[in-house]
Order: structure tokens, then sequence, then C-alpha cells
């Protein structure tokens, strides 16, 4: 048996493998891939998004008690956009998850940045894709809602939830727009604090302010660290997950699909011309340094002139 | 004589224009980068990043009246990953920089998201380019520090400055390792508030963790705000930008160098590749989305089969 059918026929240790294999871009990877998407299409994928402290990390915990609690199953991507030199050890806030750790239904997966842009999106979509064929049934990907990069990443699920915390000043900088434009649900957490009327107005207030034809969405207040307001949310995920019209998904759809080939296609296209290139890229970037040629004539001349000259 | 040329004469009006033009990615922007790329190489450029509401925008703008009155032209880009549809507009964080409005000797340039991955760092880079040729002394990149494209904008720069807040806790998350990796300088902004020493220690554990070899970045305080250290922060740029050892310069160069050359070639290979497709793309898309074909099997046939088909 491959390790492909060893992933497929529920083995996790296979599963961790292969995810190694995608991170360390192993040649065999795209093989892999191959092999596990016709076993995807069935998992609901929601993305979970907001600023650092808001609590995102135990609602996202929260949240797969209650989807386990309701019998499924639920594999989790945390997008942490830490460097690889620590590991994102520093922080520690996956041992959170420690509790789930002995249940099999449950598996959950930190990926660090790649290092190079596009990257991020790319192995997050890459992982979900392991995660579906594997069976889970729901996929949480939790992501910081700050970069474009991270917003994008978020942009690939099916639904989406933005976390924000009461308190505007500092914290409206963080609320960015590109955020709020993504959202399907919105969830106030830390909802003990002082000032959620005045969050849940602001909220509203730059809502409205989106494009015309999208409903606004619900907006929910939570105390994820209580467990306050937790089964609601739940509730309304499952609810927007088998409820929305066909129109609504096809379009989601498609645009997971065009996010997926691009992002593909962007470092292929770009990993072919570094392939041909090899050691002379280095060469290349200290003439660009030394101001010999500028970076615009070169990579000109590197897509036109096929392999003369390098 | 041409828009380039006037640019170059110092009209600022000029400089709007091909900024937009590079926005809307004209055709005629790749011409006026590469007349414009011979007369840059002379700004000092500097990187300033952190978190939402470390006070960061304030700091940048109590650095330029610094700069200004050591008798130093500014540019400044802030680089704001927010939406389109609203061009940041509800933040308002730009108003501040009214006070420079007069100033002719001060261009303040904000840049969204570009809506696709690696578009940020690429475009500021483009502004980048633009700046230093209109002849500004000092270059200020000013974005927020969580997202790993963000972080990427940053280490383009000569010399990069990371903003943080007293006050750990829920704040530690922020401070990502990756940013951390890269400060050339480090500056607990905010230091009327509570903590401060807490923060310099926990910082200083922080940085004690960055590979070997690498001198640990100094750590300076400031109250944006009231100008406290300001001077202070202001003279150590100053310092590290005129006392930079050759060889450390030389690896900060190639670095910008690599950089610049990987982004464009990233997305002229990419754009090469969306040309040639033309409106074949989202049919393509769509077999995806009805899971006819897989994406991996689709990018490598479209990069691999040349024309055919398509």
């Amino acid at each position: 048996m491959s390790i492909v059918d060893d992933l497929l026929a529920g083995d996790q240790r296979s599963a961790a493998r292969v995810m190694r294999d995608l991170d360390d871009r192993m040649p065999s990877s795209a093989e892999h891939l191959k092999q596990l998407y016709p076993h995807t299409g069935k998992a609901r994928i929601i993305g979970v998004t907001g600023n650092p402290g808001c609590g995102k990390s135990t609602l996202v915990d929260a949240l797969v008690t209650r989807f386990r609690a309701a019998g499924q199953s639920v594999g989790v991507v945390a997008v942490d956009p830490s460097s690889p030199f620590t590991g994102g050890a520093i922080l520690g806030d996956r041992i959170r998850m420690q509790r789930h750790a002995l249940d099999e239904k449950v598996f959950i997966r930190s990926l660090a940045s790649r290092g190079h842009l596009g990257g991020l999106s790319r192995s997050t979509s890459d992982i979900v894709v392991v995660l579906d064929a594997m069976g889970f049934d729901v996929i949480l990907i939790e992501t910081v809602g700050v970069g474009q990069a991270e917003v994008d990443v978020v942009e690939a699920a099916h639904l989406s939830l933005v976390v924000v915390v009461p308190g505007l000043g500092d914290e409206v900088q963080a609320i960015k727009a590109g955020v709020l434009e993504i959202a399907d649900v919105l969830c106030v957490n830390k909802a003990d604090r002082e000032g959620v009327q005045r969050t849940v107005r602001d909220l509203e207030m730059m809502l409205s302010l989106r494009p015309e034809g999208k409903a606004p969405p619900p907006i929910l207040s939570t105390v994820a660290a209580t467990g306050q307001g937790v089964t609601e949310l739940h509730q309304h995920l499952e609810r927007l997950l088998d409820g929305r019209d066909h129109a609504a998904w096809r379009e989601r759809r498609i645009r997971r699909a065009r996010r997926q080939v691009l992002d593909i296609l962007r470092e292929q296209a770009t990993d072919a011309v570094l392939l041909r290139l090899g050691d002379a890229l280095e060469g290349l970037v200290e003439q660009v340094a030394r101001r010999e040629i500028d970076p615009y004539t070169l990579v000109e001349r590197i897509l036109h002139r096929g392999d003369a000259q390098w």
C-alpha cells in the first residue's frame, strides 16, 4: 500500500508524513496531492480570523468541542506567520489544543510561514486537501487577520468567521476593511468586557459601507474562555453551512477553485523559471545590487530570452 | 519633456500620476520604472512595523518632523492592507499626516493591498523606486507587522524599526518571531504606560533566541504622542544609517536586490501565463470547481503543454 492509501485508510501517522513532505516541498508531494484530490470535496471549511489577542485560539478550541459533541470530526489548520527559527515555540499557544490530543477525531496542524510570498495560502490549501481527503467533517482554518496573505487564506474557506473584541480606539485600526468584507459571521469575543454595545454599533456602521446587495453578516457575542455564547455561535455556523442557497455556494466554490489554481500557478510558473536559472540567479542578483542592470530589465530578459546568456 | 523627466525635475503632480499608473498596472509603468531606476540608490530606506494600536503612525509622524528639522527630505509609504472598497477611509489614520501637507519636502503615499499575493511587496518596492528617484533623502515604509507579506515589505528596507507597546499577555502573540528576527532597532512606544521594564526584559529574552552571531538590536523607549524619546530614536537611526560597516550594507543590498528580482519575476512569470490563457482561465477554474479536473493536474498541463488545447 502506498502512503496515500494508508492515509485514506485513516492512518494519522501517514497523514503527518504526507504533510511534512508538503512542508519540505518534496517532489513526491505533487503526486500525493493529485491522488488525494478526488477524495476531497466533502469537508465543510470554516476560516476563523481576528487580530492577535482577540481570543481566537480559545474560540476555535471551544468550537472544536461543540462540533465533536455534535458527532463531527474536526481538522484544524492554525496558520502562524511566525518565523521558522522559533517554530512558534515561544508563543506556545498551541498547547491549549492539548485537551483534544487523545481524541482521534481531532487533527491539529500548525503551519508556519513558508518564507516567501504566496506560500502561506498555497500551503494552507494543500493541508486542507489532505484533511478533506482524510474525511474530516469540518475543517477550521485559524489565522491572524491583519495581513493580506492571511485574509486570502480565509477567503478560500466556505464560510468565514471574523473575531473582534470590545473597545475601539486602538482596536479599530485592526479591523481592516478587507477582513470585514469577507466576513460571513462576526463574533465579538471577550464580551464580558466593557463596551460591547458600542463595538456592535461601530461594526454595524462599518458594515453598512459594504458593497450594495450584500446582506450584512450577523454579529454574535461570546466569552470563549467561559463558553458563553459559543453554543449559539456553533448553531449559527451549522445553519449557515446547511442552509446556504445553491447560488451562493456555487460562487464560493468557484472563488475557492480560482484561488487554488492561481496559487499553484503562481508558484509553479516561478519555480520553472528559477529552476532554469539555477545557480545563475545569485550572480544576476549581485549585478542588480551593484546597479549594473535594473531589476525590471533583468526580469524582462530572463522571461523573453529563454536560455540564451544565462 | 516626458512625464518621467517632469518627475525627475521635481514635479510632484507628475510623480503622483506615475504612482497612480503603477497602482493601475498601466503598460507604460514598466518603462517608467526602467527610466527611473538609474536615478535611484541614494535614499536611505527605513522600514517601520508594529501591530495595530502600537502608535506606529504617530511615531512615523514624529520621525518625519525630526528628519525635516535635520534638513532632510522625507518620503513615506504607508502600507495599509485594507480593502480598496473603503480605501482605508474609515480608519482615516492618514489624517495625522496633514500637518506635513504644506511641506514640499515631505511626500506621503498610502498603499492599499493589490488584492493578490505578492502584490503588496512588489507595489511598495515600485513606489520606493519613484520616491528614491525623486531625490528624497529618507524613505520611511510604514506597515502592519503581523502578516508575512508585511514583514517582507520591511525586509526590503536598509534598516528596520519594530515598534511594540508595554504589557505582554495578549500582546506577546503579536510580536511574531519573524518580526523580531528582522529588527535592527526595537522601540517600546507608549512608554508612559505600566510594564515597560517587564516588556523590555521579555523582549531581551526573546531576542536571545535569535540565531548566533547576530548582535541583539538596541531597545529604545518612546512616547510618540508627546515626543518623549523620539529625538534619541532619530539620532540612533541616523547613527546606524551612517555607521554601518561595509559588509553589513552589502549583505542588505543583496537581500534587497534578491527581493526585488523575485517579486518582479513572480509577478511577470505568472502574468505571462495568464495573458496566454486569457478568457480560457475562467472556464478552467469552473472545471476545477465542478471537480472535472484537479487544480494540480490543470496547472501542470497549462505550464507544460504550451498553447495546445487551451
